[in-house]
This record gives C-alpha cells, sequence and structure tokens, in this order.
C-alpha cells in the first residue's frame, strides 16, 4: 500500500521589493527633517505631520518605511529620535566612508570642504587631476595628485566612494581606473552613461535635470506638493 | 403633481494622480537616453529594452509613463523619436527659461558655463553675489551682480528661475526678495529649507543626499539595478 507522502509546507514567502534610488533619497530628506525636529525638541511626530513638511503624502511616507521595517506604532506616530537613528542605520551613516574626488575643477573645489558630508560620515581622503598645473599644488586642505596614481593611491587610501567631476569625453576611461582600484561607488557629475561591472554602484548627479524637475513643477503646478 | 427631476449623470471622474519629483526626473533620464538611441539610429525601443538601459523595471516606465497619456502601441515599442519629442512637451524643454544664479562661489561658477542648461532651454542671465570684491568683475560670460539689485534686476530680466548657490544662514532671506522679484522656481544648493508662499515651487538639491543613495546601495547591492 502507498503511504501518502506528507507534503513538507514551505514558510510563506516574503516579498521581495527592491528599493528604489527615490525612496532611499526621500529616507535622506527625512534624516534631515528628523535632525531639524531633534533640535528644536519634537519628540514623535506623525506621518501626515513629516508628510506636510517634506511635499509628500503620508501614504508615500508609510510606503517608504514599509520596506525597512515597523518604524512606529500606529496612532502613536513616531519616536523622532528612534527613526532618526533606524534612518541612519540604513543609510550608513553610522560609519566611516574614504572618498576621493576626481577632478579639481569648479565642482571638484565645492566639494573637497562641503561641511555636510563629513557630518555624516563621508571623509574626503584625495583629490585627482590630470593638469600639471594642478598637480602638487594645495586645493584647500588636499595636495592635487596626479591622475595617473590613482590605482595606487586609491588602494592605500581605502577608498571606497570617487566623484568624478571631469569632462564627460574622459569620464568611461577614468571610470574603468577606478574600478581597478577597488572603489564601490562613483557619485558621476560628467554627463555620460558609464559602463561598468555590476558590482560598481554608480549614481548619476546632473543639474540639468534638476532644472527640468523645477521646469515642469511651474508648468504644473498642480502637482507640486510643498 | 411633482415632476422627477432628471438627474445629470455627471461623466465618470479621472482618478486625479500627482506626478512625483521622482517621476519627473526619470523623464529626463529618458529623455537623455533616447536623445543617445536617436544619435545612433535606433527608431524603436520597447520599455523592456529601455529599462535596461535606465536601471529600473518596465513596469516603472509604463507607469512613469502612464501619467501623460498613451506614448506607444503595445508590442511595438516606442518611437524614440515621438517620445523624446512627447517628453520635450512634459518637460518645458521647447521653450525658453531665463535663468539667474545667486551666489558666485565654486557652485556657482561652475554652473555658469554648463553646457547642458543652454541645451535644454535654461539661459543663465545673471549672477549676482554680496562680496565687493566679486561685484562688478566679470565671471566668465557674465560681470556679476551686487544682490542689493536683485529685485529690480530680475525683474528687468524676466528670470523665472534662480539657482541659489549660497550659505545656509543667508539663504531665508535671499529666498523672499527673489520672490518678490517675480521668480516662479527655485534650485537651492544650500542646505537650508526656504519658507515661500506655495507658488513658488523649490527644489533641494543636495550632494550629501547623493553620497547617502550611494551608500546605502553599496550595503545593499540587491536592491541596484543596474
Amino acid at each position: 500500500m502507498k503511504t501518502k507522502k506528507k507534503v513538507k509546507k514551505s514558510p510563506p514567502k516574503k516579498k521581495q521589493m527592491r528599493v528604489s534610488g527615490s525612496t532611499v533619497k526621500r529616507l535622506s530628506k527625512y534624516y534631515r527633517t528628523l535632525n531639524e525636529l531633534i533640535k528644536e525638541d519634537t519628540d514623535t511626530i506623525s506621518s501626515e505631520e513629516l508628510a506636510k513638511l517634506e511635499g509628500v503624502t503620508s501614504a508615500q511616507i508609510r510606503k517608504d518605511f514599509s520596506f525597512f521595517g515597523n518604524f512606529g506604532r500606529r496612532g502613536l506616530g513616531y519616536n523622532t529620535q528612534e527613526l532618526k537613528t533606524h534612518i541612519a542605520g540604513i543609510l550608513g551613516l553610522n560609519r566611516h566612508w574614504n572618498v576621493a574626488i576626481v577632478g579639481a575643477g569648479n565642482i571638484g573645489s565645492a566639494l573637497i570642504d562641503y561641511a555636510e558630508f563629513k557630518a555624516h560620515g563621508f571623509h574626503i581622503k584625495l583629490v585627482f587631476d590630470n593638469d600639471p598645473a594642478k598637480i602638487g599644488k594645495m586645493l584647500k586642505s588636499l595636495i592635487v595628485k596626479n591622475i595617473d596614481t590613482i590605482e595606487s593611491e586609491c588602494q592605500r587610501e581605502n577608498i571606497e566612494i570617487a566623484i568624478m567631476a571631469i569632462p564627460a569625453q574622459a569620464a568611461q576611461a577614468v571610470a574603468e581606473r577606478i574600478n581597478k582600484a577597488g572603489v564601490k561607488g562613483i557619485l558621476n557629475f560628467a554627463p555620460k552613461r558609464l559602463q561598468l561591472p555590476n558590482h560598481v554602484v554608480i549614481r548619476q548627479e546632473n543639474t540639468a535635470m534638476e532644472l527640468e524637475t523645477l521646469s515642469y513643477f511651474i508648468m504644473n503646478q498642480k502637482d507640486y506638493l510643498k
């Protein structure tokens, strides 16, 4: 006689949701707002109040938080200090990141001593350029290094993040060298899509795109949430 | 005898969806990619192919487009030229915007001759500072104006957009003056939340937030879509 096989029940599958760049960027914004609220001695905040400050819907805020577990108790609002600590952990702001700037032009110069970087754990350790007139000279607190030494310098300083502020036509070749040096993420100001292996995280920065978003909302005020 | 009143049926209400800043920013990205595709003589592209290039899901792309009407025919993909023209119209890239830069520091300087601005209809007409050493001097193609004249100068040049690249502590007061001059939108690089009447559109720019997004994806590669 055949015995019935007991079917092993697998645990209910957790829905794997991918967290988008937009969600993460909103977390950064919430984090800043929470900092301000804590400074003003605000202990708790509802998703509705936070939504109003951020110019998003409260549903958006609850959805953003839902990716990362349960942040508050229904009806009680969020504890600002706990929420801030939680978000800092998610964003990796409670650790130290070594950062290199590639390109000692206007943007690179502006970023070297950008106070918010250090305050959030991002430490600019190196700056590179290919211009003989700049190499070896002080730029704010750093000596500009020759871009030809980028692999060895980045390895020596354990650089994990590179900010690229160089012309578009040079961007791909430099990105490949940065990749060889073991850098894990690139913030790219050059208006050029970079092609690198999948383990390197690339974020594209583009001020023209910010202006386009602005012009959209100027023309479509109905969509604009302050 | 009472006659029955005929109840006028109202047309089915169209669901009013608010378009988010993230959606608009992705449109800017799609626009750039379409430009590249057109240069490479690519006539059509599917939402799946576009998704792969953008590092988003194809569902995201279809959702983004759904706010603005029907962009393509199912199964046939999008015509790259038509899609580009359509997105340009949505973003307001087929018109001329007069822009002022407030703050002649590193960021302001970097933006004055940023080629992508002009290419997309954003024309930098004025630059302001409060530093006597800078006022009246040439900065690239423009003479730096005294910030005390910002209301009259912005009105004279029909400035619609201001880019603020000044220290946080000065930001609110300057924003209020810009508002009086009739400027419709502000891109704010100062790490300071601005409080202005609702008809002024404000976008906050913050490179530290971009780094935080990068660090999140370095730590959570599973979420990262190239």
